[in-house]
């Protein structure tokens, strides 16, 4: 992820850019040659970035600097290069391709997530343990279960991602305020051939279709869903952390822990769970930085104010490269859990005439009493630790129910029916950056 | 909006519910008599409040509250009201229908909102006016493209909203934690009669399927969802009224005045942009209101902890309420805006001069210029205000390409292929709430 | 606090602000006579709400409306009313002393809530119990020391309230744009008259001075001031829930729990941390809702602009409210707080040989061993279960050494210096809302 | 500023705090020899980060790593190496000298950012311009008012920054649960030896005393103070930049253009407020990120969680260099900010006649008319251009008041009771840093 965000490999998806556009332009007849087009190919890698950054200096502008460093490296391209564009033509369809490159990698990474939680939901299906609503022991589910809730939220998350990317629609060349007028103008107002070439060069970033409508720049409302999505992706993190700080305090299930680890400098006999809790940490960071999202995009001025890009250009880089951290470490996580059996068992035994209550109040319901006096009788009975033969045979009738209900089944429904098939389906997420060909 | 948020309406939902429940459980064989679900069906509308009151002051539970008040109007059915449920199903399900109602709501005032953006951006098309980039004066667009790019946000925005209602899968009979356990026992140990009540239940609220899995309460996830396309929404209204309150101060185009309005207690003569301010300071508001969707999902604590209560009851209702709010307010300021012709023609004169620069060093390409050159020399010339005969050659050349390039011609495509088909489709929005018969 | 953000008593501190700029005007030589100003006293409180919200839906402006209300109730007044005032001198002044007020309410509660932490870490200094770092048990800490830390927090929140107070000064008479040219043409072209007359009004408000500069409003960087206080008080008392709701899962701690009260509608056994947990959420809306403050402040438009106004109305009030809410669950709380020694013992026992450790640790190196080889030795021996003669001397030597150290001198220190002081000086919090008769 | 959040940087720092602990120590009487605080002093710059880098894979605790490193520069004092101490020890102190030194550069800037803006207000407290409210043509204010209202926020954002220093208390020696079990074990059971020895290390951090409480950690909350200092300070900026964006529109104030600049890639005329928006693009950047503070504060777990780590080192030194960064800036757009006094003048001529109705209106009430008849008067005859011989009249009699009130009085008295006397104060604003040899 880091070296998607390079400087290294940014420039050289601006460069890119720069050709297809000239192509693009060659193709509908414009004055450009063949051999042009050859000598920006060639000079595509020369990438001399400590004379851009003099450039940068002087001009105080990234783009034309990168421009004239390009333009530098083939003269003889140089009259046709970045002909009918604006920066953001540069800028804008580079995040395309980066928004569409990171978020691929993302959803690499979560399938494998996926796919270890799969395996883990299926083998633990039936481990009753108990649960804990308000943090208070209640009834039974299974770790299983825990698993595939995690997984849920997850697969919400991917179908997110993949839903931001699939309504994502590039730039394309739409010209200073998005008028398209330059290209106008060049291809001797034609409009029709305006639009082939906003297509065309999008067909070569490799999305079939270009925004209808914008301003200087895409609305920066593409960015929010982007930003959203990973938020909801560190929330899911978030909500997985915590449980799993809370089960390595029950003792239950237990966060890999190395031989040569250092839990405390201070208190050697610890096992902290450091994993998670760094994950809840980084989540927040990534749920917060999220907000500058949709603020950008309410505060844009008109055609386009630049107050996005100084904002922009930390966001979108530390979003990503958090996310990516998260999977990271969700992966690790997952790949060496421990799971505590007898520690599962010994809290269950502890709790099991308290999760019988429930059972008993449904019997008891069945055998004609009143939900609401059993609910009165049974809350008594618990605090006050009083039992009576109406609950005793109440509790023969109920005792072939399993405690964590249909938690199992549930969780071979969902392997069956959501998780398995789309693991099969993506079993092997392309990875579409090489699509372009930089 | 306020009457889907109101006490008596989410307490018909909750008395609904509960005879759902109860029905449904019925046709399973539970012994549950026809004439119970009728004495239900009698008392649902017989709502005491202030008899409610009182019981939560001593209960401090308002669902047990809801319940005994509602037991007492049907006294046959107490024993059998509320049967295998937990106080998550009586409100996790009623906020799915409610996300549902409100969410139509919303939905139908967008598509009046987009109804009347199309004529105007349709009517508006080819009026030509000076762009504006870093608010600073550039290439010209024209005022019907301006409404067709709020038109898309707004309609991405609906997408949106969409998207979330389509992939909410209500609670369903999921039971204390999420195991259903409580109906496992009430169905003598069958867990296929057990799923059927889940699905019974949900068709019966309007739902084809329920959640797939769940703690005691539905992942806290799916209020994000919902509460980031009100952000969402919230975040182009401001786009938009930041543009208005910018165009304001051009006086190109105006928001409705009223011929009794008091534009400042002090001066009067100003005409100030009330709506737009508002609409400004309102999705500010929603916005930020959005964040708690996250963070609570994200500090849930295992198969549940409560502190997402206090927050969503006021989270929710607000969100919507403003979402509402900026609805009426942008029909009203769509409704009577006004277009001060006379005032766009005289800025984009001023400044046709430098707008034509683009066209030239186009053409100037064309000619077999360098672009950076050119670029150089028409930069130059135009902060020191020199021409030349290079200049007004190019001049002559580019004179009938349009300065607005295609901007009509984009709005008229994304008419023809957008928007125009999306409001046909959605002429008249079902108002799904008048599905549920409370 | 519902009290102080009514419509009734927002409209009296409008009429009361209205009666000072009329009288100071007065005795500063402007034509205007105590008859008027009696008028005006004696139609003070004789407020048509019915009225003013007809005009209000005329005028579509609260501050003119109310001024018309109140003219009709004082008509020998009518021609010298809001002379030379803007709408912000109303709506910025009331701000002021609504500020003021509810902040006042809040210490006042505060103190009492420190009162009572005051008097819990007191008598509860020396119970020794677990600590947790990581939610893992670590050295022992003392209950008193805990109340002790929450006390500190809302000790700093108390000075950042105060501290906000005091730098506040509220906006005076500062005219359309801030500039006072208004009253400049009033009082003559005599500028140190209209410094008189600023300074007069804020007297009169109980300010002792006004704000140096402003444009037509008050910096709105002043409303952050508090919404941040109330935002730190927010997490203050969002920390002291975690620490809470964790100690009732511990079951050493614990909130009161009334004999009638339903934990749980399904599992009756349940004693949940339900005031704890309203807390954690109330406490997220407060923190989220304070974002609208720096943001309104820093989209401002040059002398003002009124997107801050439908925010403002908002979020102040909500602010305070959900400020107030927290104060009186935190009463509530800690009045009825139940400590459970049994269990605090019992866990304590449990763990006492890892506890031991640090001191083990600390009596090896003192003996001359090297604190990284004990740690190691330590820390394998802990994991393993395996002792020595080595480790079994250093037991005997530092057997005296209470385990929780000086966490019992610190709370007395802390309350002889520290907090003992503060409650007694602040033993009755005036309230200043009683300098201004409304 | 990126300097002092090195890693070289913080090492140094975490070296320096264990030189003080081990000396302190010695000095009550702990076994530790002079020759052994020498061997640390002379390996203390000896940082070897390759070595620590492959320490901390090992251990995965990054204190550890540092500790071990640096103990085998100095074989000699690694037995007493960190005695007593827990890794917060040094994280935390470390953090109280970086937030003081990175504080005070931050101040030291603003200083310099005031005394350009002393200067300019002064200089300019005269030059009449039109104001704006709504961003509608409002009552004249001056150029030097418009500093000085930079300036009073900028001075307030220094209040808070020096109150936030001031309150702040570093941890000091606390222990592994803020109880000092170990010191006190290690200082044979003297409760005010353990103190002496707290407040020994902090003295010699340049503090003049430690925290009352803590857990393992300081209490989060004291994070926030800073971070919604330098939010406060990011939403002055942003106010700023906004303002600066309106005035380059306006053509009136305008920030430094280079000659070579470019300021458009495509539209060679523009002159964009470039560096103003890119301040207000960090600013905002600035605020999302004090966000992590409340919530890493509101959610932190008893005697310590460490779900803070993670998250606080990207916030604080990301907060502190965007901080900084948004000074750099304001400082260069203040240096070279270009006043166009011709366009000034022109904008006050086209709006003079509008501008005199309030004058006319506080003249006509002085003559005996109502205040609330002229407004609807001129309020009409503004709408509508028609004028009256009563009108003609009160405009003779209000041309000698300045049209811009007190502006330049108010600017002038800023700057001999405020601003003024705080530069004076403040020339030279000490670098604390130097005072810790690091």
């Amino acid at each position: 992820m880091s070296e998607l965000f390079s400087e290294r490999h940014r420039a050289g998806i601006w460069r890119t850019l720069w050709i297809y556009l000239a192509d693009e332009e060659r193709k509908l007849g414009l004055p450009i040659r063949r051999d042009q087009i050859r000598a920006l190919e060639n000079a595509k890698t020369q990438i001399d970035f400590r004379k851009i950054h003099e450039l940068e200096k002087q001009l105080k502008h990234d783009v034309m600097s990168h421009l004239k460093a390009f333009a530098q490296k083939a003269p003889s391209a140089e009259p046709i290069l970045h002909l009918g564009a604006t920066s953001a033509f540069i800028t804008d369809n580079a995040d395309a391709i980066l928004f569409r490159e990171a978020t691929h990698l993302i959803l690499q990474k979560l399938t494998a997530i996926l796919g270890k939680l799969d395996e883990l939901m299926v083998k633990y299906k039936n481990l009753t343990m108990t649960a804990f609503t308000h943090f208070q022991p209640a009834q039974p589910t299974t770790l299983g279960k825990r698993f595939a809730l995690w997984a849920q939220d997850f697969l919400w998350d991917v179908e997110e991602l993949e839903f931001s990317l699939e309504r994502y629609q590039p730039l394309g060349c739409k010209g200073t305020t998005g008028t398209q007028a330059s290209f106008l103008t060049l291809l001797r107002n034609q409009a029709a051939k305006v639009m082939k070439l906003d297509e065309g060069v999008c067909r070569r970033m490799g999305f079939n279709r270009s925004v209808a409508l914008s301003g200087q720049t895409l609305s920066r409302k593409t960015d929010t869903w982007f930003l959203n999505a990973l938020s909801n992706l560190a929330s899911s993190f978030s909500k997985m952390s915590y449980d799993l700080r809370l089960l390595q305090h029950l003792r239950e299930v237990m966060e890999p822990f190395g031989q040569n680890q250092v839990g405390s400098s201070a208190m050697p006999y610890k096992q902290n769970p450091m994993l998670a809790e760094r994950m809840t940490g980084l989540a927040r960071f990534l749920m917060n930085l999220a907000h500058n999202g949709p603020w950008t995009h309410a505060t844009q001025w008109l055609e386009r104010s630049l107050d996005d890009s100084s904002n922009r250009r930390i966001v979108i880089p530390e979003a990503f490269l958090t996310a990516d951290a998260l999977c990271e470490i969700g992966l690790r996580m997952l790949a060496g859990i421990q799971v505590h059996e007898e520690q599962i068992f010994g809290r269950l035994k502890d709790y099991t005439h308290l999760f019988e209550t429930e059972a008993l109040m449904m019997e008891g319901t069945l055998q004609g009493g009143s939900r609401q006096d059993l609910h009165e009788k049974i809350r008594l009975s618990t605090i006050k630790g009083k039992s009576s033969p109406e609950i005793e045979n109440l509790k023969r009738r109920t005792q072939s129910i399993p405690l964590s209900g249909v938690a199992a089944y549930q969780v071979q429904r969902f392997h069956d029916q959501v998780l398995g098939p789309f693991l099969k389906k993506h079993k092997r997420r392309p990875n579409l950056r090489s699509e372009i060909q930089i």
